[in-house]
This record gives structure tokens, sequence and C-alpha cells, in this order.
């Protein structure tokens, strides 16, 4: 028996499968200093353990972003190292804030199996959730198109879950103490915009363009353990479909996430994501600008510290974003990188 | 009203007005981990807590120019985002250690405007002060260049403040905690030599050079969370004056400083920058060499623990310093980018 | 006299001389994480402080390599500064374990020394040991070939050191404390396989590839606070015999130590270095692979949790190790990069 894993092929897969992942992680200030390094955030309750407890919190909590990339992370060996594709994700909030000295651990449990018609590959839906210690910390399903190993062994099985198209507003608060919003420093925050100020439909330019090197986009999917191949080996992605090492999708989500505080400074927590695409690959040496658009608010059950904006973020690759672009016809631009759907929290 | 901000024109500012900046930075080990691996530096106080323990320092303190890097960085929304050139800084001095755990905070006073006579531009001055809690850790004087958003529109103000061209001595200790230099271990900081064995006039060739990559630069100047568009976009500058980015002034100080361990190995104290003139841009691929010139020496007074060394470090790009390049008749030779005016603190 | 210091020639040593070389390093989770986005290891132990610590370790505890690396780093100003070649390792072995706030120095004594006939250069033999406060944490010997000054000067001594081809089992544990090994966590550690699994003649293809980045290298490197000039100066290194920077020897090192958790996932301690060849320079945009082999498998001295695997891990340069590269006739494959012989310590 070989000790090296060669990943799990789409035959590998049961219904009901429940995946412990390696590797348990702690996460430290370290992590979150090169993590500023890597993006730039500039959300005042992540950047400062002052204005975090001023407000409740009992220091400054983990970026959200980062707590799924490393839980992403642990997948990888697991669900798709044989991967074709990233399909996407459906139903990921946040449960618990994490912050520095908590280990992060993450299950997996497969709730879906379709083989495609060529044989070939066969597409996995996955729930994924992320512990500190035995509390949820993060949840949300995810689909992969996976090869098979043999394309004559049969099909494990032919499930397609319903998922929910949006997270309902009544969790969205789980991963966000009460609040004292009054002692919230809207200035020191960077803006005075609070939920009451944002109207749907209202679409916000993050004017600001950050361009990627191949030493962050490799550094970056290391410090979350991601051993997907396709973004470390230039030997082998040199001759491969695009001759050169494929970006982690998330890097763009967390760039897209960075320069949105330009418009959107208050909106301090992503409480959940109800969907992405990731519209078309990206590579080193280009230039990530982001616009975003307001496409609901909803009040939190209980609760008038915040309030939710569930925000429509679409990055573009070496393409200002002051006239919106989006669609060309039926079809994405040809800039556009990334099409995420999520909720953020901000003031009330 | 738009949420995004475009930052401030020449014309948005007005004597004595007070900025509070955004985002508060609670400062911390990974920071200094991050900033080591960017630079090298090798001061032994800043490297080991145990070392700045033997002293007296209660743990090791975080590097002068990592504190002035957060603090900068917190100006550049509200002050230079629309700035044509960064023209000088005076009278820049520490004025209380920072420590990993301590949040920083800016606050800028606007104390000179001048506008140019193209109308285009004006000239800015902002004395800014960097706070940890409600102490002062840092402050200093820089004037920048700003466009206008509207040439027709009437100069905010008409006054040039005068300057210091040199820090007072009795400041420069303001940020240093009396030491116990009997236990100062010059063999294990590296070097014998301590501020009786520095003559003025004495020029040191700090050897070695330091070639930069953009991934650092980048990384850098948002671990700072500087938000200046020319260090990270390439799509725009790419089309713009230089046909690619510019590294942050700032970077090639850091870089000189850590160089300058060869050679001043015991200067472990950045006390005062007095003045500063990044003489030519820098560009990734470079590679950074520097040296130095003792200027003057100061007791420090009611002080016999450490004496201050004003020093100017030159740094040059693709050029090493044996022969203390500087000037070639009026100009500076064209291997001159930085030429830096300092106080440092040394034991006596 | 100089300030700077030019480093030590061969005539400058001395049989029995002792150096304690500067600068003191505590090393901290900002180490750890950047160290973690460098080379993405997935030990658990390392990793995870609750892993680490249901096992029987006070937290997780640095990942042995970057204790090596700082500590070898500290070496280079006073030992390799000059040096012409990094011949060889042997003895090298951890003997306390080393956490986040631990300040590490390092002490060398001159063991050997032994002139070249043709009088340029010399071998330099030292036993360098790594100390926590007053505890040794690693030793090792390394020997490098190093110019003279003055190809006139006298030998400054004529001896060579026998040094061992294997450091022996009994102290293998020294670093490692007695553990609880039903705790151990086998499917969060990823991989099932433990001591006994393992034969001596086993090879192990980790079949990933790791492309290196300059910024990697140079950001590494500098963590170590290793000033090797090769590794940094491209505007000298562009002139010389290479045309480019060398990558240092000991990032391919964690390189191959990283890929190899891919087979020997729960080899979670390295105890010790026999000894490694450096077989080909390795230069930024070169991919790293690497397989192992069980040279060896040992109990450890009155120790039932864990035993020790004798190894050696080869890595290779832009070609695969499903064929496990090692010799062409006499010679080493040309695409060999490294050849290390250590022990790996893994749960009985």
């Amino acid at each position: 028996m070989s000790k090296n894993s060669p990943g799990n092929y789409f035959e590998d897969f049961r219904i009901g499968q429940v995946i412990r992942h390696a590797t348990p992680r702690t996460v430290t200030s370290g992590d979150v200093s090169l993590y500023t390094g890597l993006f730039g955030p500039r959300f005042a309750v992540q950047s400062s353990d002052a204005f975090a407890k001023a407000i409740g919190y009992p220091r400054a909590p983990i970026d959200d972003l980062l707590v799924f990339h490393i839980v992403f992370g642990k997948t990888v060996p697991d669900v798709s190292l044989n991967a074709v594709a990233n399909l996407g994700y459906a139903g990921c909030y946040f449960r618990a804030p994490v912050y520095p000295g908590d280990t992060l651990t993450a299950l997996s449990e497969v709730i879906g199996l379709k083989e495609n018609s060529s044989h070939k590959t066969g597409i996995v839906y996955v729930r994924t959730t992320g512990y500190r210690d035995d509390t949820p910390v993060l949840e949300y399903v995810r689909w992969v198109m996976v090869r098979k190993r043999d394309e004559a062994a049969p099909a494990p099985g032919d499930h397609v879950p319903r998922l929910p198209t949006v997270v309902e507003p009544k969790v969205l608060g789980e991963a966000c103490p009460a609040l004292d919003i009054q002692d919230y420093d809207f200035a020191l925050a960077g803006s005075p915009h609070r939920f009451g100020n944002y109207a749907v439909g209202e679409k916000i330019d993050h004017v600001d363009g950050i361009t990627v090197e191949e030493a962050e986009a490799q550094i970056a999917t290391r410090l979350y353990q991601n051993t997907a191949r396709i973004h470390f080996n230039q030997y082998i992605e040199g001759k491969g479909r695009f001759g050169r090492r494929l970006i982690y999708g998330g890097h763009v989500i967390s760039l897209a996430r960075s320069l949105s505080f330009n418009g959107l400074a208050n909106a301090f927590h992503v409480a959940a994501i109800n969907g992405g695409r990731h519209v078309a690959p990206f590579f080193a040496g280009g230039t990530v600008f982001a616009w975003s658009e307001v496409l609901a608010k909803s009040e939190l059950p209980g609760r008038d510290d915040v309030g939710a904006l569930r925000l429509r973020t679409v990055a573009t690759r070496d393409r200002s974003c002051e006239d919106f672009p989006l669609k060309t016809g039926e079809d994405y631009d040809p800039a556009v990188l990334l099409d995420l759907d999520y909720w953020v929290l901000m003031p009330r």
C-alpha cells in the first residue's frame, strides 16, 4: 500500500460519508499580520483590539475570510485534489467568532453525487463545517467536478441536493456578539455611512486596483495549508491548459473584500455567502478591481445593533469599475473574474 | 452622495483643521516577524525579548520605523491620496516605545497651505501624531503637493510654517527608558563600538546590497495599510509616468536602516528624523546599498546611559558605496535614492 | 579601525576558538505563520496547540527546521561571509523543544582547519550550539570552504576532526517529551501510517512540486537573519558565476520536508540530520519535487511512545519523482538538488 495519498476520485465518495480532515490549525496574530500584508484589509473591528473591545468583542476577531480559507484549505486533500473545476458554494454562514489562539478543524459530509454523462467525471456535493473545539464556526456547501479514476467504475450515487439560494437572515448574527453600537467610532472606522444610509439597488465603485504577484498568491494559499496543485507547480502547469499557475479563487474574493472598504468601511462582518461564481481564471500580473451593488437589506430578528446588507460584489481584471461592468448580453463582461453574493453586517 | 472616498484635494484643507485618521491598528509580534522577513533587521533590542529585558525594557519594543510606517499609512487616505509628490519631513521624533499588543491611531493637524502659481496644485503641511491610547508615540511634520479638484477654486489658505531643521537633543530620549547599560552585551549585539567610538565626520560603508521584489514591496506597504495607489496598481501605473509601480519611499528607508547594522550595530533606537529626501524614484528589481556619515554627536540631558549620533544615511540603487557617493557637482549622484538625516541612540 | 565587519577569512580562525554570535532572536507565533506561508508544512503537532497538548506538549513546538535556520543564520556573519562553498553537516541533533516566546542564541567552536593546496582557501569546521537561555536546543558540525584574505598568510591550523556519519539513536528523543500516544489522532494528523508500518528500503514519492519565487526565498532567508550576500544582491550576483541570486540551501530542505508530508504525515519531529549534500545550486523559477527512502529504523532506548526512521530525502528540480531519481552512473542525476540523511520520530 502506498503511503502517499493520491486524493479521492469520484467513485471513492459515498452519500452520507463523513470525512474528518487533517490538519488542525491554531490561528494566531501572526496569521492576521500576514493576511494584512497580503490583502491590506482596513476594517477597524478586525484591525484593532481596542476598537473591538469598545463595542463588546473580547478582542479583535479573525477576519471571516481568513477563517473560510483555512477551513476550505483543509478539505482540499480529501475533496478536490482530483477536481477539474470548483463549481459553486451555497448556504455558507459563520456561526461563531474566531480569535487568535483558537484551533480550527474541519469535517465534511458528502450530501450529493451526480456522474456526468461522459463517465469521466462526476459532481461531488459536500457540506463542510469548521470547528473550534466542538463549536461550529463556519458551515457551507460546496460542489466540485471530480475526475473518475476508472471510467468503467459504477457511479457511487445519484442525488443532487436542494440548496438554498440565499442564507436566511435569522442566522446572520450567529458569529456577531451583541454590540454596544453607541461606542462604535465611525470616524475611526473610516466612514459615516451606516446601515440606514444604504439603499437597495445602490452601486458602489471601490475605485482602487491591486496587482497580484505569484509570490503573494503562493504565500497566501500555503498559509491556508491549501494543497491544490494548480496553484504551486509551474513545471506541471507550464505544460497545462493555461501555461501557468492558476490563482486560488479565494484570493480574488479576499482582494475584492479589501477593496470594498472604500465604500463599505462599516461592513465589518461577512456573515454569510449566498453563492459565488469564479467567472474566469485569474493569473499573476493581473490587477483586480471591484464594485458592489446592494441587493437587499434585512434587519436581524431581535437585534437593533446591526443590520444586514446583501451585496453582490463583482471583481474584474485589468478594468476599472466606475461603470459597474457585469454582463455583455447574455455573457459576463470578459473582464469579470468574480460574481459574489453575500451578506455583511453593519451598525444601525 | 457617493459612499466611496475620493480623498481630499487641495481646496478641501483648512489651516487648523484636525483629521482623525482611520484605521486603528493593534501591532503584534506577527507584524514584527513579517517586518523581519521583509527587511532583515538585526538590532538586538528589537530582536530579543531577553536582551531588551536585561537592559530595562519590559520586552522587545517594536522597530521604530515600523511604528512610523503604520502611523504614516493611516494618513494617506486623508492627506495624500491625490498627492503629486511627497516633499519632505521635519521634526519627526519618537515619544514613547511601542510594544506588541499596543493599538496605534493617528491624528493630523493642517499647519500650512500654499497654492502653487499654476493653480493646479498646492502644498499641504500637516503635523501628524501617532498615539497608543492617549499617549503620543510619534510626531512629525510632512508636506506634500496635492492636486486641486478645481483649478478655479480659491486657495484655502496661505501660510508656510517655520519648521525645525534638526530635532533638539532634549527630546531624543523620550521613547527610550532609562537603561542598565552595564547589562548591554556588546558581543551579542554584534559590535564593540559604542557612542564614544564614533567621531563626527566619520563615514561608514554598509557594504551589502538588497534587491527588492514587487511582492515584497506590496506586502510591506499593505502591512502598514498604506493605500497610495501608485504602489499597487500595475494596470494604471503601466500607462503612467514611470510605466510601473513606484516603491514606497519608506521601503528604502527601512532597507537602509537594516543595512546600516553593518557598522552601526549598537545604534539600537531611531530617536528622531530631522529630514529626508527621496532623491529618485525606486522600482522593483533594483538593489539598494547604503552608507552613513556621523554629522554630529550629542549627550542627552540628565542621562549617562545613552548618547545620540546624528547620521546622514545615503541609499543608492545598483551602486556599491565604498566611495560614499553623494553629489556630482551641484546635483545628486544619479545612483542616489535617499538622503536621510536622523538621530540614533547608542550605549555610552 | 573600520566599524563595518568584513567577516572572517581563513587565517582569522584558530582551533578551539569560541565565537558568540549576534543577534539574539525571540521566536514567535508570527515566525510560525510566515514559515507556514512560505513552505506550507502540515504536520499536526507544529500546526495545532490543541493537538500538541493532547499528546503531552505544553503547546505546539516551533518547527525543527525553523529553529535550525535561525541558529544557522546567526553563524553566517562570523563563519561563512567569505565562504566559497558550504561543504557539509554532521552530528546535527535537536536537544530541546523550542516554543513561541523562547529566545535563541548561538555559539560556535572551531574544531578543525585545513588549508587547501592552492593557499587561496581553507576548510573551517565549526561545532555550533543553539541555546534557549542556557539550555542547548540544537547542535551540529558544519564545514565550509573560506577564502584567505592574504594567500601568503600561514595556515592558522591543520586538523580535520573525526565526524560521525550518523547520529546515535540514544540522543534522538532529547527534543521530544514523553508522549501520550493513545491520544495521538491519526485521522486528524492526516495518515494512518505509524512507525510499524514503514519498512527499511521502502521508497515514497511525495508527488507534489512547489515553484520558488525570488521574493519567497528572500523573505525566508531574512526571517532567519541570514546575511549571506549571494541570496540577496542581484546587482552583484548578476555579474557573478551564476548570473543570479542563489537560493539558500536550507530553503530546499524546508520545501522537501513540507512535501514529505504526503507519505510521512506522522513523522512529526526531525530529531537529527546525519548529513546532507546540496548537489546542485538552485534558483528562483525552479520547481522542487521530493522522494524519500527509509534507510533504517530504530527504537529509542527506554521509550515505547515513538520510534525513529532514518530517511534519505532527495529533492529534484523540474522533475517529478515517481521513479525515485538519484544517480546516473557514478554521478547524481542532473535534476537532483539535495540528498539529505536524517532521523524523524513517529508514533509507534
